[in-house]
């Protein structure tokens, strides 16, 4: 019963779960964006130095992201 | 064993599980909601351009949900 | 082998994960009730105010969790 | 091809599923002990009062926790 | 139908689902670190000892993702 395309399938599918980690990044990167906004609000003069920790955050926070999506194109085009 | 039925049949479940996106929209929105509220207490002249800026960044956050509904009805309709 | 059993049980199956939309509210009257409090301690004398507005809010919030309550009856009484 | 042991590995996962809802109260009770620390750090004579009203919220939090750990018992020993 | 293969794949697959968990410590951490960020701008002269509480709390914060992976190895190497 279980063959090749069972092992694909689930490749595939795996690849499809894969990317719900990116949410994470996605609300954090959002989270870091509204303290951005906030920090410029309280102090505009400030708005450059904020801008580049902000993006160094986020940067960051693109990791996990980048993990999953890695794993997921191995899934699709060397495992499925 | 599996046949177009097995494949429209995980067409319908994956546009299911598309809908689970929605919740993203729903919280930011909610978070965008909560801070309009919150400004507007404080800062009540300011409601016009607080209302503003707040269903800008709300129409940006609904993209995911809207994303997700195009997938599921593509699912359904095209696929299933 | 897929029969009316296997739509009744997949309904029945459906009918619990959609209750899982109940931590939605959960989660969200939470934090109203949070802040409710926070407020309270702030203005004792607004108390009655506070809690109407948080009563109002955490009402709206309960609609998705009355919507799951829904389906879930409809899938366990009418479709399993 | 379903028979009793379907049923017995169906209340098992289930009881495992069941399980998962221990995050919200642990994320609860975590944000009410974040609170508690900041209160006590603001207005450490308040100490006492500040732990009492926190030990009471997280002991309410934690009824949904049991409820999911007598789900769990129920089908491990009854059901399975 | 069932067989030794069954309980090894379930087992393979539940060491990969039993990593999920690690998105708390990760969130928990994070936010923990947000705070240490956010409590060192506001009183940089304490940073010695915010630095020593901070990571106190993430090594706690720690446990439930080390349980996660000793019950992932377990399953991989004992059960599957």
């Amino acid at each position: 019963m279980f063959n090749a395309e069972f092992v694909s399938g689930m490749a595939l599918l795996g690849a499809g779960i894969a990317m719900i980690a990116g949410l994470g990044p996605g609300i954090g990167q959002g989270i870091a964006a509204s303290k951005g906004a906030e920090a410029v609000g309280r102090n505009p003069e400030a708005a450059g130095k904020i801008r580049s920790i902000m993006v160094l955050g986020i940067a960051l926070a693109e990791t996990t992201g980048i993990y999953s999506l890695i794993i997921a194109l191995i899934l699709i085009f060397l495992k499925a």
